[in-house]
């Protein structure tokens, strides 16, 4: 693509608060021209890429020292956006910051937009789609898992399989187009044994890949936890002990919580999100009712059911309903009201939420739980909502086409749904975009990145 | 200074938050093999000085990938400590930070202290003490005054004159000791009449930058202007109004502030520390008494008097306090219950602080008065107690010296009383130094710088 189409943009690439060091990027066809007005340093103009430069930066107006800098150079193609760009390291003051700026816009750079640098580098060809989204979720990765994730995409794992498949795709689908102008002799230059193997091999990992997002998803948001059980069972008591805070309102009054409360909790590196919920009864009480309503809804999103009854109560959940949810850890409450000993055939976790005893047993069985179902080491896991649609998208066509293959349907109907899928497999990479796509996907990027 | 004595630290030097970029910085004699541990990148270790490398950081105990990140080497003493120095500009993730961090120190770095790097900077010969002061000064600077006198310090303009002024003292002393070894002999080869003449220079010298002192700190706390006047005409309704928030309890109740209220106020560039004051007037009560008595003293320490009546009462600052204070600003409250015109001889500024009319005015003087003790380009401004402290402590040994001088007394007791003053002078550049000295300055530093 054509960089000199582009201006040349700045921003504040570190964090904006007083800190030992901040760092500005400046990045287009201009990069270089302006830095050699704004910075007095030796050697700049002639200097290789991949060097760093020590001087003063001015204000060219009042050629006035702004700061002493620490300036990068990088020479188009061989920088993060693909472009020439520097790197200005400057003191850590939020007033310097904002004369870097000023400065750097008056010399004609363009404030950048969130996430233009990546966006740049997708649009030069430094990373796909999928890679500079991986970029985003690095940043915000708060747990080792969603940071593994983003790496494993960052480095193009996922991207290389989906192009793989693509790849075959389109060559069928070339042939199967090329066939068209052979039409009236009735010849096969793709042979349809292979194809639908291809495809057959292509829907599975479409698949596995799909089923993977419901996990990836967890991982990135929190394995959702829902607590569940009667009313005054101690629900929100052991959401409060878990957190370690006063989320919940707890009272001694059934049906205190109506509204789903939930916040997130790092169990060794593991984020769970928990939902402490409506007790189940029958009610009378119409915002409860809602309420109920609601905690059953949440049941089917869940990944670990925590099943709550205490001494006086006892499960709510039919057995109907625990079939559905293999991952339910079943928990004995108020332990401290109840000290006598578990009945052998009790399976549950005798806990005191109002102690906080047994927490700690719940919480290593919480572990055990997503340990069961935890990405290996080579699993490729979705984790972005844009890559499970396409490629929901593009199993539609697929499946399609398979049948319609078996069913020996002609050749430019089956192509046609061929690059229906090939269409939506390049969206996740990038092959396939629009600008609304882009600004979309760009516009949840920090700044300077 | 033997940088070999020194281990190896790392700090995140960019603000902590999450950001596109954040930057860590490793210093000492191990940071490249440390880096050559972590950094998966080519041609690092034989790479020169002032260069940029990409590639990724893995934790060398789980062969993880950490980051992709980009590495800055610097070859000691080509470095802002003057060591060897690796800075990994890392995805501005708090994760990632931590674990960055955490790799280091598993390497066998040391987190760093406060102020460690520029303290290391210092004490390898890469800056005087006053300019690594200036460093942590301009970080903080949040007018274009603060930041133009921090960085005056930081090139050194200060610390030259000072060394010059002490070079020349420490030849004569040296003169003067040399007089001591041929005491029999009645030689004098110090030039007592060129020697007076150097004290004199110095003494006046040492003056005027310790007059700076008041204007320097003015600048970096913000210049001190105190609101005085009779109760109730209005004075917390003006500094409110000046400060744009409802900063002081306001009432029609005469009396009604006590302590001293103050708060900053940026004015085109320039910041104006606002006091505002109990109303000055006979009182029985006993707290408001203490109040007055501590306006009186908040008088002397402020640059610039806002003086207000209203309508009713007249200025409260008898004709003797105004002889001593000559920024004085005379303002006249309440102008929207006394719309009639100014008096011929009223010189001050009508305002309704309620209203918010003639605060521009009343600013554009202030800027006025400001204007008129504004350090000069090439004038050399102290904004540090401490350099003021040992300026003043010079300057007592000095002027004993000079008197001393004139009375013709022995060489050996001058002689003693310059090496006092050169002591002194020597503290502010680092010359003279000790640990609790350097400890009490760079604990102020922030981390990573």
């Amino acid at each position: 693509m054509d960089t000199q189409s582009f201006d040349t943009i700045c921003a504040l690439s570190s964090g904006s608060a007083q800190a030992a060091i901040s760092l500005i990027r400046l990045s287009g066809p201009d990069a270089f021209k302006i830095a050699q007005i704004i910075f007095m340093g030796k050697h700049f103009k002639a200097a290789e890429s991949q060097t760093l430069h020590f001087g003063k930066c001015i204000d060219p107006a009042s050629m006035k020292t702004i700061d002493e800098v620490l300036l990068s150079k990088f020479i188009g193609p061989k920088s993060y956006t693909g472009e020439d760009m520097v790197e200005f390291s400057i003191h850590g003051s939020p007033y310097i910051q904002a004369q870097m700026i000023q400065v750097l816009i008056a010399q004609g750079a363009r404030l950048a937009n969130p996430g233009e640098f990546s966006q740049r580098a997708f649009l030069n060809g430094k990373m796909d789609l999928s890679q500079a989204e991986a970029v985003c979720d690095l940043i915000s990765a708060t747990t080792p898992q969603m940071h593994a994730l983003a790496l494993k995409q960052l480095k193009g794992g996922f991207s290389l399989k989906i192009k793989a498949l693509r790849d075959r795709l389109i060559e069928f689908a070339s042939l199967m187009e090329l066939e068209l102008d052979f039409s009236e002799e009735d010849v096969e230059f793709a042979d349809r044994s292979h194809l639908e193997q291809l495809l057959s091999n292509i829907i599975e990992e479409s698949k596995i890949l799909c089923d993977s997002f419901k996990l990836g998803n967890a991982i990135k948001k929190g394995i959702p936890v829902i607590i569940v059980g009667a009313p005054n069972v101690g629900k929100s008591t052991l959401l409060n002990t878990l957190l370690n805070e006063q989320k919940a309102i707890v009272s001694d009054v059934a049906g205190t919580t109506r509204d789903v409360i939930e916040d997130t909790l790092n169990i060794k590196g593991i984020s769970f999100r928990f939902m402490d919920t409506a007790g189940i009864r029958e009610s009378e009480d119409k915002v409860e009712k809602i309420g109920i309503k609601k905690t059953k809804d949440y049941i089917d999103t869940a990944q670990i059911i925590i099943n709550v009854k205490d001494h006086q109560t006892g499960y709510v959940l039919t057995e109907k309903e625990i079939q559905q949810h293999q991952n339910l850890i079943y928990v004995t409450n108020k332990s401290d009201l109840n000290p006598q000993k578990k009945k052998q055939n009790d399976q549950s976790i005798f806990i005191s939420a109002k102690e906080n005893t047994g927490i700690e047993e719940l919480k290593t069985e919480l572990l055990n739980l997503y340990n069961l179902s935890a990405p290996t080491n080579d699993q490729i896991v979705i984790t972005s909502q844009r890559h499970y649609a396409s490629l929901i998208n593009a199993l539609t066509p697929l499946e399609k086409s398979l049948e319609d293959l078996k069913h020996k349907v002609s050749g430019d109907l089956i192509a046609q749904n061929l690059r229906y899928a090939i269409h939506h497999l390049g969206e996740i990479t990038g092959e396939i975009s629009n600008e609304d796509l882009l600004d979309s996907i760009f516009s949840n990027f920090c700044i300077g990145k």
